[in-house]
C-alpha cells in the first residue's frame, strides 16, 4: 500500500478505441498515479448504462477492449486492481443508502446536469437514473473511502457533490468517509497530424495500438512550418506539428531539433524519420501488449476477475462501516 | 412450490409494536396466502430509510421484532423465506437498472409521492432516495419474478408504475418480467375498544401480545349498544364493539349471540366474558410463540439468515436474465 493516499478512478465503457490523445489524457496519468498512490482503476459500465440504456449492446465487449487498452497503456493490474464496477455489488448498495440523504435539489442544481441534458437531446435521458448520475459518482469513489480524485476540469462539479455526499454522510450517522480532495489532470495537448485537436471525427488521429507501417505513414502527413519551403529556411517550430509532438514524446531532443529547425540545419522530412521512430518505439510495447492479450482473452477476464475480489474487498470493509454507522444489520 | 403464482410482500419495520387491528390487517391476509401461493415476505429495512434516513436508530431492532410479530401470527417461515431486504444485495443491484429505464416524470407524477411530501412535512425527504420509492418498490417485486403482490387502496399506484417498469424492460431488452397483477387485500375494519377505529394513538387498540389479564381487562371496557340499561332489553347488535369483534373472532357463534341479545336474552357482562374467552384462546398461540422466540434471539437470526439465503437464490437467477438481457457481464 502506498501512503500518498487512495483514488478510485473509472472510465465508462462506451467509447470507441483510443487514439494517443485519449492516452496521453486520462491513462498516462493512471500510469502516473498508480506508483504514488493505492490506486483502484474502474470500467464503469453501470454508468455507461445511465447515458446508453436504449441501446446497450456494445458495453460487454467495449469492457474488455477497454481493459486492453489500459493495461497495454502501461496500468499494471498487480499494483492496482482493475475490475468491472457490476462486478462489485457494493456500488449499488452504497448508492441505495447515499440516495436517501441526498437532496433533490443538489442533483437538479448541478451544473452538468443541464449541460448534459442539452448535448444528448437525440437520447432519451431524462431519467431518474441519469438525475442520479452524481450519487453514483460519490458511491464509487467513497466506497474506497478514496482520499484522492484524479479529474478533468469538467468532472468538478461531481467532486464537489461527492463531497457534500460525504459530509451529509458523516454528519448524520459518524466520520467514515474521508473526505475526497481532486487533483487536476494536467493533460497535454495532442494535435491531431493536421495540426487540429487530435479527434475521430476529424480523421487526424493515431491509433493508440497503430502498427509500425501506419504510424511511419500518419507522421509523413504531419502538417510542419508552412513557411518553410527549402530545409536551409529558418523554422517556426511553434507552428509545427511535429514539434509538438517531440515535446511530448522525446522531451531529452527537443531543445536541440528546436534550435536546428530555427537555425535551418535540419529538414522536415529528416524531423519526421526521426519522429516516427520515436512514435514506433515508444508505442513498440503498448502493440506488442495488445498483440499478447487479444490473443488471450482469458488473460483479460481472470484480470479483472482478480481486480473484483480485491476491490470487494476493500468495498466489503467500507459497507460495514456504513452498516454499522447507520445501524443496519 | 405453489402453482397459483409468486408473491413478494414486505412490511417497513419503522411501525410501532402491532395490535391486534394491524395483524388481522396485512399479517393474516398473508398467513392465508403462504398456503395458496409461493410467498416470499421481506422486512424492507432499505424502504425504511427513504423517511427514517435522520434517525434509523430502531431499524435493527425493529427488525427482529417484527420478525417474532409474523411467526407468532402464523407465518411459517419452511413455507416462504422470511428475510430481510437489505441481507438480499440484488435488490439494490436491480434497483439501480432499473432506474436508468425509469422516466422521472413517472415518478414526479406519481401521486402517493406528492401525498407523502405533504403528509411528511416534518421530516426532511425532499431527497433523491424518497423520489425513488417506486423505482425501489418495483425492483422488489420484479426480482422474484412476481405474478401477484397483494396491496391495499393506497399502493395501487405504486404497483401501476411497478407494471410500468417491467413492461419498459421487456420492451427494452426482451422479456425477463411477468406483469405481476394486484390482489386487494380484504381487510375487516376492527374497532378499538372505544368503537373508533383501533389505533395507537386512540389508545384504544389491543395489543397483538397482550397478556390474558390484559386481554379481559380490555374486553371489560369495550362499549356496547348505550341504549340497553338492563339484560332484558332488546339488544342493537350493530352498534356493540363486542358484536364486531366476535363477527371476526367468533363467526361461528354470530348468529345465535345476535338473536340472543335481540331478544334481551344475553346480557353484555356475559357475553364480554365469552369474548374475551375466545381472544384469549385464539391469541394464546400468538403469545407463546411470541414468548418462545423472544427467549431464544439466535432464532430469529437463523430464520432471517435462512431465508436470506432462500431469496438469493431466486433473486441471483432473475438477475442473470437481466444481465443477460440487456448484456453486461
Amino acid at each position: 500500500m502506498n501512503s500518498k493516499g487512495r483514488i478510485f478512478s473509472g472510465m465508462r465503457p462506451t467509447a470507441d478505441r483510443p487514439h494517443l490523445g485519449n492516452m496521453l489524457g486520462a491513462l498516462s496519468n493512471w500510469v502516473k498515479l498508480q506508483d504514488e498512490y493505492e490506486c483502484y482503476f474502474s470500467v464503469v459500465d453501470w454508468h455507461a448504462m445511465t447515458t446508453a440504456y436504449e441501446d446497450p449492446s456494445q458495453i460487454r465487449n467495449n469492457i474488455r477492449q477497454m481493459t486492453i487498452d489500459w493495461i497495454s497503456a502501461g496500468i499494471d493490474p498487480q499494483k492496482s486492481p482493475v475490475f468491472v464496477q457490476s462486478q462489485v455489488k457494493e456500488h449499488a448498495e452504497l448508492h441505495l443508502l447515499l440516495s436517501m440523504l441526498t437532496p433533490l435539489g443538489w442533483l437538479e442544481r448541478c451544473p452538468t446536469y443541464k449541460d448534459q441534458m442539452k448535448q444528448l437531446q437525440n437520447k432519451d435521458i431524462s431519467t431518474y437514473g441519469f438525475l442520479g448520475y452524481p450519487v453514483l459518482m460519490a458511491a464509487d469513489i467513497l466506497l474506497y473511502r478514496s482520499t484522492i480524485v484524479p479529474v478533468g476540469e469538467d468532472q468538478l462539479p461531481h467532486i464537489e457533490l461527492c463531497r457534500e455526499i460525504g459530509r451529509r454522510f458523516n454528519y448524520l450517522y459518524g466520520e467514515v468517509f474521508p473526505i475526497p480532495k481532486e487533483i487536476l489532470s494536467k493533460t497535454p495537448m495532442l494535435p491531431g497530424v493536421d495540426g487540429r485537436k487530435m479527434s475521430k471525427s476529424y480523421g487526424n488521429y493515431i491509433p493508440m495500438s497503430a502498427s509500425e507501417e501506419e504510424i511511419r505513414e500518419k507522421v509523413k502527413t504531419m502538417v510542419t512550418d508552412p513557411d518553410r519551403i527549402k530545409k536551409t529556411d529558418p523554422g517556426h517550430p511553434d507552428v509545427c506539428t511535429v514539434y509538438a509532438f517531440k515535446k511530448i514524446f522525446d522531451p531529452e531532443n527537443v531543445a536541440e531539433v528546436e534550435a536546428a529547425c530555427k537555425a535551418g540545419e535540419i529538414g522536415c522530412v529528416a524531423c519526421k524519420k526521426k519522429m516516427a521512430q520515436t512514435l514506433v518505439d515508444s508505442l513498440a510495447h503498448v502493440r506488442e501488449k495488445r498483440v499478447e492479450l487479444e490473443k488471450d482473452l482469458h488473460l483479460v477476464d481472470d484480470i479483472l476477475e482478480e481486480g473484483a475480489k480485491r476491490a470487494r474487498k476493500t468495498a466489503q470493509e467500507t459497507m460495514q462501516q456504513v452498516r454499522d454507522a447507520i445501524g443496519l444489520l
